[in-house]
């Protein structure tokens, strides 16, 4: 099952200071082979289902492991059978719409 | 590993009401020997990340068979290493804080 | 406008025992006169957009001032124009349709 | 009270394709001067808390008036005191870490 996931990972107990969890993350998820695009609030990826889950259990071993001994996250996953539809494709889609009206 | 997630399903495509679908989660979280907690925007889950996610992978194909074209779910996700912690334990450790304020 | 809201504040560099911040905010959405109803991984709240984000607000202020220096905090947020929802509506409709299976 | 905001608004009850609406949104939002960025699932926005949830709430308005009867929105929404930072430096900060290792 193709997904499109939007992934906000936040350490806890580590401090205000979380970019280098981040950072960690985003070499997990390219690692993973994945599709991702970073922004301000957290980071978009495309792909499988099982593969994208396997890489955000990854993330939460490894930022564990790194030393934050607790992790809330927050995603957003979205699915579709009436059609294929890519990251792209949906920021394409919003801005065709903005500048027909 | 252990996690406590909150997950939020919304189907698109189905009209306004969309409850069918959410009684059709909890039968499916439920089967899958996960405890469960409805509220009135989620449901609480406790279990492994592996039968957890798996669960909700489920809940989507089920979502799609069942006729909804596309799907935006919301998911909370919390970890620790620290200790142990039910989310029965993180009700009332804010009730406790709340009691003796 | 009405709302129904899922509310769920973490507080960053504060260690991982969060529970005291949020039974500070659990106090000023019950003084904002809110229904509430806490769960293991948020808040569910009724009431008006505007009383209700000024109580968010405030939750954000008070947090601050005891101490936390980051807060990163995540809302559902449902409106609907169509028909009167309660929380317990919401609730209800699901729970009637598990039975009916 | 400064805040960082990631908005992602989902109409229910007017099909799958709800780009339009999202089309809408951007336009109130840049239409009340704040700072936006929009990605595939959802939008950045950097303001006042105050700007910001009055612009949230005429995208709430605004949907409904065009004919979506029920709207499910979710928001990530980080404050902190410690120091000033935008949605650049959010970003940036995560980069350098991606580039250190």
């Amino acid at each position: 099952m193709k997904v499109i996931v939007d992934l906000c990972v936040v350490p806890l107990g580590v401090g205000v200071s979380v970019s280098s969890y981040i950072a960690r993350c985003q070499k997990i998820l390219e690692d993973a082979g994945l599709t991702i695009n970073l922004h301000a609030y957290g980071t978009n990826i495309e792909g499988d289902f099982d593969q994208v889950f396997a890489a955000i259990k990854r993330c939460h071993e490894d930022i564990h492991a790194a030393g934050a001994p607790r992790i809330s996250t927050t995603i957003r996953l979205g699915t579709r059978i009436d059609r294929e539809q890519s990251m792209q494709d949906k920021i394409r889609s919003v801005e065709e719409k903005r500048s027909a009206t």
